[in-house]
């Protein structure tokens, strides 16, 4: 598929039109964020992680979203059955691993979910580092965190997994272990609302819920939450008002909002 | 008690004067928009659901709300104790049977709490079709979800529990099994924000704290809701600042606001 | 340390440059909030409460904030984990007892707590009473909750604990249990806004982070919200558009900001 403007933007109207119902076990931090994320895009968010229903709950959802951010036991095992059901029943899933460096236990859960196949992850450069050096091993990934050596494992990450992955940062990369795709939108500011980027992991979950093509998908929901951010941050008078316009901005984006701002290059291996 | 805007009104005085203790054990997705309904409205709340502590907390509460949005076996648990402490001491409480019929665990749950009898439940039209069929057995209610259909349900969920009921959706019809109230009030962008039902819900429960009919208490939460909605609709570029408006609003109300936006009538059966 | 105005304003820098990583073991409320209001301030925060990983956790953080409004077994061993292995390694950390004399279950929990020897204790006047009730047994409090008797409890708190205790409301006060500072800044409209309260025990934790005396941190935490709250005040229409704008101000409090709204000053005994 041809990833521009144009197409980006037929996405987010078949996301608008569907509505579709995206299941999201995720962080306390951003549960509402997410849910409002989502309805602000036209998707219909469900936040259920009990797992007395995971499994019937995935199954008629479009798109199940995961995320770490505050997990604990019985959750993660509420993220395993659900994982393993929507691979089951061919539901899209999307993993946020959040933190995933930070204590060994959050290695082994992360680690533990990407073995479970989603169809795309969405992570920061050290994330994604971590996972790559828990599925590779012993390859010697810069630590240093330098944006080629980010590239590099995500391109290493896709290729071992299958799965899309994209390094959100300053510019955002999408890759699928071939081709690479940058996205340059966004703000700084929006490194100062807790939960942005748990949220524009729920975001491309949609998408996944409407697009077979998950590097389609992926690169759609970076690129519309990038430009609503943008948008939101020229109305803002700080992080406080940077959400809530950005809300806004995600109900509100026009084709002509996407093509003027839109920027999205292939990256040259 | 006779429902207008100057019998509102004077509830929400009451509420606004006594603020009243509102103990709620809900959803994480929306704890927070439940409490700072609460708090705009002038009620006190609490979120409070240990099972190690509900009884005790709910003994000395003016109203109890239970949300099962995002529930989980411990939580469930926490809700039954504190339900049947309720209804022990007399404390008025309000059921949100958030999502009923989507899982089969979710409509058992959802069937133990009706049971536990409480004063109002307030749910979509879909959630309280769920409730009658559990309840009911063997009627035929019509699964399109007609208007008609999803009324006569209200009316039947209300007489044989006891409850009174209320089915929100463009048009809110509330029910004691007998006279049935519609309210009009609200706006369509309310849906594109998270857990404006169960705001409502909250808001119901802390005017049960100050109103011993229920069929009063839940009109008024629910007039008081719309209106405050309708005022914030005006103001809103999008679901962001709408959801900041409304608590503004909800704080800010007048008598004037109330009478010129109110929209109530009677329903004939 | 000299408290005024300048001291204040340069620690606020430091937080902005060192962007101290806070880890929060808090109530579902506020978990959103009190992470944005440590972005907004400039400092780092994790919402972690894994028994699993808490004490790998809060090994490298810079300060821990424990805040028990949503308690429940399972996190107050994570709460009791993470404090015993804060002071082992010397990371600063402060306890907010939310509710503390509600139930008694909550009580034994803020006791126990207290007895892990926080480095700052901040709560209203009821939950500062409560704990002095607990330490200090058989000690008359006035249970009237004048500002005189609610004085004497925080100084006797801090004496018998070694904490520095803030009590907050219309005006906070802080003690070593010898010296006692009184703040007169903040709005009375954010008692309006859910979880302020356990924003400021969240802010105060940043400070703690990169400012070894206590009494300073805690100081310079309640002003720097409280002349945030007075800015938010000044542009809101009510608690929703406060609890914005609050954010906004921390973001961009200026030098001056500080300076000419600081109200400080030192209680004589």
């Amino acid at each position: 598929m041809a990833m521009n403007a144009d197409t980006l933007w037929s996405l987010l109207v078949t996301v608008r039109e569907r509505q579709p119902l995206v299941h999201n076990i995720t962080n306390f931090v951003v549960m509402n964020n997410s849910a409002n994320a989502l309805l602000a895009l036209g998707a219909s968010p469900a936040m259920v992680h009990s797992c007395d229903e995971v499994e019937d709950f995935v199954s008629f959802s479009h798109a199940l979203v995961i995320n770490i951010g505050t997990l604990y036991s019985e959750q993660i095992a509420a993220c395993k059955l659900a994982a393993m059901r929507a691979r089951a029943v061919g539901v899209p899933w999307i993993l946020d691993p959040v933190g995933a460096g930070a204590t060994s236990y959050r290695r082994a859960v992360a680690n533990a979910l990407v073995r479970l196949q989603p169809n795309a992850i969405r992570g920061n450069g050290s994330e994604i580092l971590t996972l790559v050096r828990q599925a590779g091993g012993g390859r010697g990934v810069d630590s240093q965190h330098g944006s080629k050596a980010v590239l590099d494992a995500a391109r290493l990450l896709a290729q071992e997994t299958g799965a899309v992955v994209a390094v959100t940062g300053a510019v955002d990369y999408v890759t699928d272990g071939a081709q690479v795709t940058a996205i340059a939108n966004g703000h700084p500011l929006m490194t100062r609302v807790t939960g942005l980027g748990c949220s524009v992991t729920a975001v491309i979950g949609a998408f996944l819920a409407v697009e077979l093509d998950p590097l389609a998908a992926t690169v759609a929901g970076l690129a519309v939450f990038g430009v609503a951010g943008e948008i939101a941050a020229e109305q803002a008078r700080g992080p406080g008002s940077l959400q809530v316009a950005l809300l806004d901005a995600l109900h509100t984006m026009t084709q002509d909002d996407l093509a003027q701002r839109l920027k999205l290059e292939k990256v040259n291996p």
